[in-house]
């Protein structure tokens, strides 16, 4: 985790003056578990919330996906609260889409992929639509680079729906 | 309702001598919003149920699924209880998959179609593996002919996990 560390440290420094919201600049630095940029961790017993919403994710990474919502995220979507209030917290899974080996017209999670988190927190987020963002593979951030593209996509196509892509499934 | 509730109650009798598990022959009818067959109604709250796993059912339903247990079901998930204990229940929600408007590569739920309910009780559904089945659209209940096609698929392709297709998204 030390080599993650680090650079977490300089990305810091280096983005203290770009406007990024940087998390653990002027506190502890965040832990090896974080995501870059926004400091965003897998939040405990995220496996267990309420289901917003199930997802296809077609090729080339062809995923079933759910998102699922903590209680705060739940309550805003039920009753159509936009933007989303802050402590909202949306986590997808995602797993590769195989077909079933007992039903011909289904296909069926495979092994899991990625774990992604949205986290509402409007001054912490302030410069990124009041969200940080987190992707994880088997519990681990991915990489600066990755997450420089998260809220970019979100503002180009969902900026309308407080950039959050999913939708509750009535 | 009452047209469905005759319904109910005139299979009640014709089904007694045939060996099929009818609820409600020595009792109460059932109300008119249970399955044929089964007597199973809509288990209050599933929506807020936990995650089992997302789905796609191929064409022509072409749908979005995602089953999701009451906590009994979860646990017998989790621990890889088979046969699942009396007192499981499964729902599985279905969509039509439409293009996402905002994200090329990806699918979502359009309008709602089925809900779809397991119920295990070993000795009330002791001739269909000890699962009751309930198939509804818009909270009403499918016809009989529906619900006789529920066992024999379960029967026939998941014998061996306790007739429950789904597994636990990990």
């Amino acid at each position: 985790m030390k080599p993650i560390y680090i650079a977490l440290g300089a990305l810091a420094v280096v983005s203290a003056g770009t406007g990024l919201a940087v998390v653990g600049a002027e506190r502890d630095p965040p832990p090896s578990n974080a995501s870059p940029i926004y400091g965003v961790t897998l939040p405990d017993g995220y496996r267990d919330w309420k289901l917003v919403a199930p997802a296809l994710e077609g090729d080339p990474l062809n995923e079933l996906r759910a998102v699922v919502g903590n209680s705060t995220a739940i309550e805003a979507y039920r009753a159509d609260t936009l933007p989303f209030p802050d402590g909202t917290v949306l986590v997808k899974l995602a797993w590769k889409r195989i077909q079933s080996p007992e039903f011909e017209p289904a296909s069926v999670p495979g092994a899991a992929t990625t774990v992604q988190v949205m986290v509402k927190d409007s001054k912490k987020y302030a410069t990124s639509g009041g969200w940080g963002f987190g992707r994880f593979i088997a519990g681990k951030p991915v990489n600066e680079a990755q997450h420089e593209t998260c809220f970019a996509c979100h503002e180009a196509r969902v900026r309308g729906h407080d950039y959050v892509f999913t939708r509750y499934g009535q």
